[in-house]
């Protein structure tokens, strides 16, 4: 029995200037495959309403779930509500609901509605409004009678027609509009529900590749179970699909493989989920009431930066310096000259010293320090561009640790928070610190 | 006269999953539009042979350039040469030349060639190699009869036939191959080559529509001349493409319309091309021999981290702290527990005394301060999310000054960043400081 398949399409003459990267179809397609739903076909036209209604024609009678993006602006150039009705023979209506509460939150704002904000209030007949809580263009969803042709429809498909779902470009409202108002819709209407579970597993310190030859059999002689992999540097994603003749029997396998993936990798598996790692090591701070201070010289504040994302974080940061130079290293940390001068600013020492000085001062739970060069330039024989040195220092004890990156600047400070923030989680968790071969480009040890 | 258009078609089961963002497309839309090319469609297909025949004919019978990536690799999912023959009715030939080089590039690593690496020496008949220096796979350009109808051929086009380039899904690669191999052959077969000129504006300051109404009349009335918007939040794009009969004339009329724009705008445009306001900022530092130093409560980190992406910060940011608690700002820069107590964290006086705590420890030349609300929680009446003080202390004097945002933490953050850099690059330059209103939704003050 194969699934109903979906096409994308995504409007906007931005897009097609090349102006930016169009990730908002990467991201409907793997939602879409949450639910084991197949995308066959991306199209992306400007704000052109020919282009736009031959694509919607085409993608109506080819596709059950047809994902539209952009256009629903308040601007002349948006043109998906108008061009949408027209392709499938409806008209338009204003809701007044939804033009009051664009009213008052322009109201809210201190500002007047502009009266072309007002088309966003408009949809086509028979069309259901998906609200868009972040912004103020709703989304909608229109189900149309063309839909797949006999043929092209999947087996077990009970209904005919084909949904339309048109949601905003930004990407912000989109995500958070499919995840809330399109996927349990598009469950709610499949022939088949509840028999796909679907988890994902964030890891850091083993390369894609790597990772996909440690765990492809999972899936290789197990047609119950699909892995994709995914970068998201310097983190790699693992989504785990599995399916059942019930929810309880996907429930089932989908535990079962996690359970295993989890086993093979150990701590390599930071989290589940779409939560960042300095989400994942704020919230178990609060949660244990820790507080932690920073020094940072490499990271340059990035490590300061990333422990502040998230609401609620002045409960557990209390305190970050930067200290780039030598003399602010000995004035804020009270590193001492001699140590600098004798091993230099990227040394054991020093950066065990940088992490003391600030617990002392700070009177955090825990202090962690970097020092490196992120380069391009400032690199020796000694200690060539991508070494890092990192150290935490807790009431029981300091430990310090060396490692080499070897990318670019940008990367570089990147993945040396990343590194810090993991020291954090591994300490909280009672984990052993990741050793100085991390983060590993090939192998697991078993 | 209007120019030949293009389809962008690329292929890969990846892409369809959604695993992987496809930079490809945006790459080369953009380099078409420097020849003044408008892709009007983009196509992704999985690996599956009869969608890309269907998507390649489409694509020859309605563009005059089709750009293909992936699908050139050596594995059996890799169908694009096998599909492109078959589809424009062609056999398949073996190049030895090919063949040769990509023995000879094997046994320069010290492996044996596969037998399946053979399969990328083999071409439909008539196509023209593209050199692949980055790769084992060339790419090819088929010139094929069908292409666009009588009605949608552009004026001025002599030949007949589409232009179907066929190349690697490796993003480097590609990028060479279209660079290299692909846009001087499209510039020789077009009718008007060399004719178009391109710049990019960063502002910052100003909404997108607000940018589009105020600058919108310079490319109305005038067929030399297309302005496109782009949002790189907090920043507006303005891309500005003019035309002449020959490249002098349009680099003057190019720099006629920058000229316009900056008399317009003003300090609004904080510079030209992709440099981030930090390297500017940065750029200037360095130049002018400045330090600065500064002090964050509610950007947490990310000022002093976006003020260390430049390599040789080290040069002009001497240091930085984090102080989210009082103690902190109490300890470190010295503000007075009496002035905390009297107007509270985020204020005037507390602002002003933490810019001025740190110029005096640090010794920069600058310090720059920022305390405020970045939400979601944390507001009240007298001051509610989104409230953001910045202070800048000299030798001459210390300025502040109140702001208003009103997004969600993740922005302000970026926000306040963005604002407490533009301090800086204003008063570098000499420029007068944005006033409260700033950054503004509506209209140019004239």
């Amino acid at each position: 029995v194969s699934q109903p398949c979906a096409w994308v399409v995504t409007i906007g003459d931005e897009l097609m200037r090349g102006e930016i990267v169009d990730s908002n179809k990467s991201f409907f397609s793997e939602r879409l495959l949450r639910l084991d739903i197949e995308t066959v076909r991306h199209v992306t036209v400007g704000d052109d309403p020919d282009a736009m209604a031959e694509v919607l024609r085409e993608a109506a009678a080819r596709a059950r779930i047809v994902l539209v993006s952009g256009g629903l602006g308040p601007t002349r150039d948006d043109l998906t509500t108008e061009v949408v009705a027209r392709t499938f023979g409806r008209g338009i209506y204003r809701d007044e609901a939804v033009l009051e509460r664009m009213q008052a939150y322009f109201r809210s704002l201190g500002r007047e509605m502009t009266p072309n904000n007002a088309k966003q209030a408009e949809f086509p007949e028979g069309a259901e409004i998906l609200p868009n809580p972040l912004g103020t263009a709703p989304g909608f969803l229109l189900q149309v009678e063309q839909g797949p042709r006999p043929a092209q429809r999947a087996g077990g498909e009970r209904s005919q027609g084909s949904l339309i779902f048109c949601t905003p470009g930004v990407p912000r409202e989109l995500y958070r509009m499919v995840d809330e108002e399109i996927l349990p819709r598009i469950e709610a209407r499949l022939a088949r529900p509840g028999i796909v579970r679907a988890a994902l597993l964030r890891t850091f310190g083993l390369g894609e590749s790597v990772l996909d030859s440690e765990l492809a059999d999972l899936a290789r002689d197990n047609d119950a179970v699909t892995l994709g992999f995914r970068t998201q540097f310097p983190d790699n994603l693992v989504r785990v699909v599995a399916r059942g003749s019930d929810r309880a029997q996907a429930e089932r396998e989908l535990r079962r493989v996690v359970d295993v993936i989890r086993a093979r990798l150990g701590p390599l598996v930071v989290g589940e989920g779409e939560r960042g790692l300095e989400e994942i090591v704020g919230e178990l701070l609060l949660e244990r009431k820790h507080t932690v201070a920073v020094a940072e010289s490499c990271t340059g504040g990035l490590l300061a930066s990333r422990l502040t994302d998230l609401p609620g974080s002045s409960g557990y940061l209390l305190e970050a310096a930067v200290v780039y130079s030598n003399q602010a290293k000995q004035r804020v940390l009270g590193v001492e000259p001699a140590v600098l001068d004798a091993h230099g600013a990227v040394s054991e020492p020093v950066v065990r010293q940088m992490a003391e000085g600030m617990r002392r001062k700070s009177g955090a739970d825990f202090a962690l320090a970097t020092t490196g060069i992120a380069g391009p330039g400032g690199g020796s024989d000694d200690k060539p561009v991508g070494t890092l040195w990192v150290a935490l220092a807790s009431a029981e004890r300091t430990q310090a640790r060396r490692y080499q990156l070897m990318r670019d600047r940008a990367r570089n400070k990147l993945l040396a928070s990343q590194i810090g923030l993991e020291w954090l989680r591994r300490t909280l968790l009672g984990l052993e610190l990741p050793d100085e071969t991390f983060p590993r480009q090939r192998g697991v040890p078993r």
